[in-house]
């Protein structure tokens, strides 16, 4: 389609306009992401959010009809940026070197959530239909990143097909996401070990799936 | 307390309509959870339950207030039944045959009731508060199992309380549900296979949290 430029009444104004409208969105989704962070779902209200960013219920409503709306809002945002600080592409780290800065980041970012975290992990909202599509394709994107090999180690394509280190793989980022939860729990284990352990075995699953001569290199 | 007998009116006709109870009980949780084993828990309704039971409504709600109460009543005797099948007791088995007996248990198990077990662990019906906490208790009772050696190899006291295994161990427990959602997706991938790699990562977690001398003698 071709530009209608001729067509926009006062395109600067809407251009200032437009701009405000996503800065107001964002305000309002990063008061819920912290209100949502420590809280449960059920204990936040619209009301309380309303008031924390001085608008008006109606207005908060325009932008997000729903409670829920904002929470998967939210989550879709929060997701995204657990990608991005964790999916880490660092030209000439060797393979093992961008798995440990990979998990040292997923361990910080779900640290500093915790109480969300778990309650999506645990229960609370995480059954919602849409709030668990959000889980699954995170969960999918881990699996892609490290069989396409942005890990740093490509994967040869016919393991990428392998249905067995499919199932292997996702049962390590289930392993990951439970021994977060538990380590968030109680804060016993020291941030490092975990990340090591979960390093070790993400080598030791690869292996068993697939066999050793895979990983001799990473 | 002594019993007190001769306040009972009519104890043997009290017996026979508890048992018929019971049985009607048993009867609907039974029809119950065969419909929420194939579909999901929006699809049932509780009039086709009732229909099926050939009772009235009524009665059904008699036994079970909502289909919540329902849902719950037929997961908390699930994960009895999930327990009772999988925590082995074999005297003279090696531990390693124990844990390979109980996941063969745990994958029939699941792999009988597919659509429950992923709606259960993927969203549907998993974040209500009463479900995760029937989850949270199953996954409990297997750590409790490998921890008090009930797998055939006590671990020694002081490692039981190691923070380091109870966060591995609920790694390894998150890595077998992953693991199994995902390979009852797809179904390319044999049991028995799925069964070794599950096994052998159990042996490599209890190392990579504890160090080799520990599973030397499985």
């Amino acid at each position: 389609m071709r530009p209608r430029q001729t067509a926009r009444p006062t395109p600067r104004r809407r251009v200032r306009v437009r701009l405000e409208t996503d800065e107001r969105r964002a305000q309002l989704l990063r008061l819920a992401q912290a209100a949502f962070a420590t809280r449960s779902y059920d204990d936040v209200s619209m009301d309380e959010l309303a008031r924390q960013a001085g608008v008006s219920k109606g207005l908060l409503y325009h932008y997000f009809p729903t409670k829920r709306d904002l929470y998967l809002a939210g989550l879709r945002q929060a997701a995204q940026e657990l990608l991005a600080a964790t999916l880490v592409e660092a030209p000439g780290a060797s393979p093992i070197q961008r798995i440990r800065a990979g998990l040292d980041a997923y361990l910080a970012f779900v640290s500093q959530r915790a109480a969300a975290y778990t309650a999506l992990l645990r229960g609370g909202i995480g059954s919602d239909p849409e709030v668990a599509a959000v889980l699954e394709e995170t969960r999918q994107a881990y699996l892609e990143h490290i069989l396409r090999g942005a890990a740093g180690a490509p994967l040869p394509a016919p393991l990428v097909e392998l249905p067995l280190l499919r199932v292997a793989l996702r049962g390590w980022i289930g392993m990951v996401e439970a021994a977060s939860v538990e380590w968030l729990s109680h804060r016993e284990v020291e941030g490092g070990r975990l990340r090591d352990l979960l390093v070790d075995l993400l080598f030791r699953t690869v292996e068993a799936a697939v066999g050793s001569s895979l990983t001799a290199g990473w």
